[in-house]
């Protein structure tokens, strides 16, 4: 009887934007739905992923029946190449999906741990007591999918990233007929994006931005026209081939992840490329009837538009004539690398298009009215926002009750929190443990929360190495010597090292204590005097 | 005949938002339009505010006839305090802009280097060569001023920052009829505010934001209200204590900054608040009477609102009930530390309204069609844009170009480019010196490119010290030590740094090349080999 309740434990995407990945448990049984990586925030210092913790998934791999990911964003598959290092299992997903989980597992060099079943965007599969169906959703890739999941106690859904566009990219429009089909009896649970939940009104349709690119080709004239927009916006992509087959440009490539992602969407059918259109970034097109997709929205360094920005583009020059666009928002903390690198282009001469200066972007989540649609329509009995940082989940949650469910009903959860529910009443469970799992290079979760603390002083001030030589006595036998870094300039702040040496011998000539702790507090209120800065402060006393 | 020129020299303010300061020059006569700072980018680690280079200014105070000031915003006048430490001379203002700087130049102990003279919003004054006459600017500071600078060659105008808001908070329009009556022998040059030249159309009214506030206010009912904005958002400030005293709530302020200027401001007759509407913040007003003004619209780790959002303000603790309102745009480069401080408002259960939630916030700064407007009044024979980024001054520039100006006459320039002109002719002559200035602490200028490059690589991967005992023979004496922050988690790690030990004992053994640089690459090589990591490293080779 104890076991005859269903568990939903969000290990990732609640508190944040990204590292999606949520747990479904009957019994002794586990399903996932998705497995995300989050991007470091700009505080996380030397940081270059940020992953779910996986500690409960290993623990419990004799009960988990497979993975089912909703769509191909980072966000939401970005994990399996880690998680997979520890376990076996079998992953679902709709065709580009899993296209893409194929090659990240690949160059992680862990693709013969995971059974890869592609599924049809409107199929349905049993996993032990879980039946999962799947709806199609409207997002900014195709093969995009929210699930139905009947369990024994009740039918949950899970969303996944959606907006109700009615004229979306590729076609593809939330199918919200299906999902009002696949739950006949109600619905227990709602697990929704929140994302852009501080977003009033409906996003506005990608046919927005496909009329004004359409607009801006047409002014581009006799330039070339060089569009950067996220590898990862497949649905975009398709929009700017067509606009460039109908304005008669040929198509060159630039950025390692576009031509991957391009190369696979056509392999597998997500993206329609008529013959003769792709060129070589090489090829001797001339400028009117050339069109560059690039890499590089968010200004990050290595990128090909910023390559181009800093004039480091090995193929490509920006000159006078050039019509540049950014195809994709800004995400938060990126501002101003964006802004530096679209300096930098203005300063080459072309005519950059960015942000409010054209309707050039939209996003791919639906705002505040879509999701009261979405509860309008799945009327759940508990309700559970996810996908956001908690002042989305909170707006999430107020849109439902001022439709009239009860506070009581909506949850409003942590990573790790154990969500249960006997079909009837529905409770929260002791936590698991879920914080963040830090990746550095090739060290995965060894960089703890003191190393970003240190990284952190450092960044600010710089250290101070003070190599203090004594006898056994702790008598100086020698001069001290200071080693420092990011501190003061060493040309104009040799007066005050050698005052700090200086300092050092007084305090030794004088001092009865000189433990270890003493002096450092002796040279940090020195340092800090002088400078009112706090460098970290390391003295070393050698025993010679 | 070679000294009948005039020389426009930007030192700050092109090719970034901040630190504003413009020199102008008659034959050996020098005057300066405002002296702002700049407050630092996000990757300027550990510095606390970005300064002009004053070199030039210093070199020929001689020359110098006083210094014009705009308004009383830090990026116009926050340079003050440090230019004055080296110079003497009289400073202009309106009665607000002077009561400010005079603040400043108390609290930086060199008030007695400056004669401050209070200027009325539509006087004209005389500064040799140079005859200034003011015209009042609709901004979001009262007693903002443009200027008209009549010089034996030219007129020249700079528009200070300005809006073309017809309903402004406060009443003060933007007086283009008067900008018109002073300009009758049309103008030589324009430099006018580029801020927003992104965003096309009008910047919204103030009024929008008061109808919107005024609404909010209504649906608080019966609970507190909290508003944050800047502190030196004055005229916003004057449209909430109007609302304040419309809904029947007392006025209660939090944080230092807003204190003082809403003391300085009343006292000096532009902020008008009814007796008795302002209470302590102790005060027991009952939640629906009360209305909490603060700071920290920004998420500043100190300010009032921030210390409300982390439970650690000594007399507010926010609660259910509380509408909270963050009446202030977000500087790029803010959007975390905002967000995360929004998080913690909405856990402690208050409705939070920001961003697109409602209309809070516009801008102080004219938009495109505003900047075009400008343009037709004043008809420049020549065109430097601004205040802004080089995206912005480019963007400027092509509004003029669009308007049928020749880009000759339109100079997009760099801080230290000398703009020369005869009255016909415009020419570039030799820039002079204008970096960036960084104050870190009591430090100023003595933190360069070195050192916050050391910060940049410190913060991303920390730094190992190696302490190394030879003797005279370059051979090993003892055990070496490492010292490490910032790198690993020493717990985790030691067997990192064991084996870097042993690293470094094999190195002595076999090695023959054991000069300082040569042991530094070994291990740099060793650490990227084991970790992808890239560490500070700095062998300390003791001899004993």
């Amino acid at each position: 009887m104890a076991n005859k309740k269903l568990r939903i434990i969000p290990i990732g995407g609640l508190g944040e934007i990204g590292k999606n990945m949520t747990v479904l448990e009957y019994g002794r049984n586990m399903i996932l739905v998705d497995c995300g990586v989050m991007f470091p925030e700009s505080d996380m210092y030397g940081i270059d992923l940020v992953l779910p913790q996986f500690d409960y998934v290993v623990q419990n791999q004799d009960q988990l029946r497979g993975i089912v990911l909703t769509h191909g964003h980072m966000d939401h598959i970005g994990g399996l190449p880690y998680l997979m290092r520890q376990i076996k299992t079998t992953i679902y997903g709709t065709g580009l999906t899993i296209g893409m989980v194929k090659r990240q597992l690949e160059e992680g060099k862990v693709i013969q741990q995971a059974n890869l079943q592609v599924v049809q965007e409107k199929s349905s599969f049993q996993l032990g007591p879980f039946k999962i169906s799947l709806f199609p959703v409207a997002h900014s890739i195709p093969g995009s999918v929210g699930l139905v999941i009947d369990t024994p106690v009740g039918t949950v859904v899970h969303t996944g990233d959606y907006k109700l566009d009615e004229t979306p990219a590729g076609g593809q429009t939330t199918d919200l007929k299906r999902l009002k089909k696949l739950t006949p009896n109600g619905v227990l649970a709602l697990l929704a994006d929140s994302t852009n939940a501080d977003r009033p009104g409906r996003t506005p349709t990608e046919r927005v931005v496909s009329d004004e690119l359409d607009r801006l080709f047409a002014e581009a004239k006799n330039g070339r026209i060089i569009i950067a927009t996220f590898a990862s916006l497949l649905a975009r992509l398709q929009e700017i081939i067509n606009l460039a087959q109908k304005h008669g440009r040929k198509v060159a490539l630039t950025g390692r992840s576009l031509v991957e992602n391009v190369e696979l969407a056509r392999d597998l059918g997500y993206l329609k490329i008529p013959n003769g259109l792709l060129v070589d970034i090489d090829s001797r097109v001339p400028d009117k009837k050339l069109l560059i997709l690039s890499t590089g929205s968010q200004g990050e360094p290595r990128s090909s538009l910023n390559r181009m920005a800093q004039g480091e583009h090995r193929q490509i020059q920006v000159k006078k004539g050039d019509t540049i666009i950014i195809s994709g928002g800004t995400i938060p903390g990126n501002e101003e690398e964006v802004g530096r690198m679209l300096n930098k282009l203005f300063e080459r001469g072309a005519n950059v298009i960015y942000g409010k200066l054209a309707n050039i972007h939209v996003s791919g989540h639906g705002s505040r009215d879509e999701m009261q649609i979405m509860l309008e329509t799945v009327k759940p009995r508990y309700f559970i926002p996810v996908h956001g940082e908690t002042r989305h989940l909170h707006l999430h949650a107020r849109i439902a009750e001022s439709m009239g469910m009860s506070s009581k009903n909506v949850f409003i959860l942590n990573n790790g929190a154990t969500w249960s529910s006997d079909g009837e009443k529905a409770w929260l469970d002791k936590p698991i443990p879920a914080v963040d799992v830090l990746v550095d290079g090739r060290l995965v979760g060894e960089v703890g929360a003191m190393v970003m603390q240190d990284r952190q002083r450092l960044s600010q001030d710089g250290f101070i190495v003070a190599l203090i030589p004594v006898n056994s006595r702790n008598k100086l036998v020698g001069e001290p010597e200071i080693i420092s870094r990011g501190f003061v300039q060493t040309n104009g702040s040799t007066d005050l090292l050698q005052a700090a040496c200086k300092e050092i011998k007084q305090y030794f000539k004088h001092g009865t204590n000189v433990a270890h702790d003493n002096v450092r507090d002796m040279l940090q209120n020195f340092f800090f005097r002088e400078t009112q800065s706090r460098p970290v402060v390391l003295p070393s006393i050698i025993r010679v």
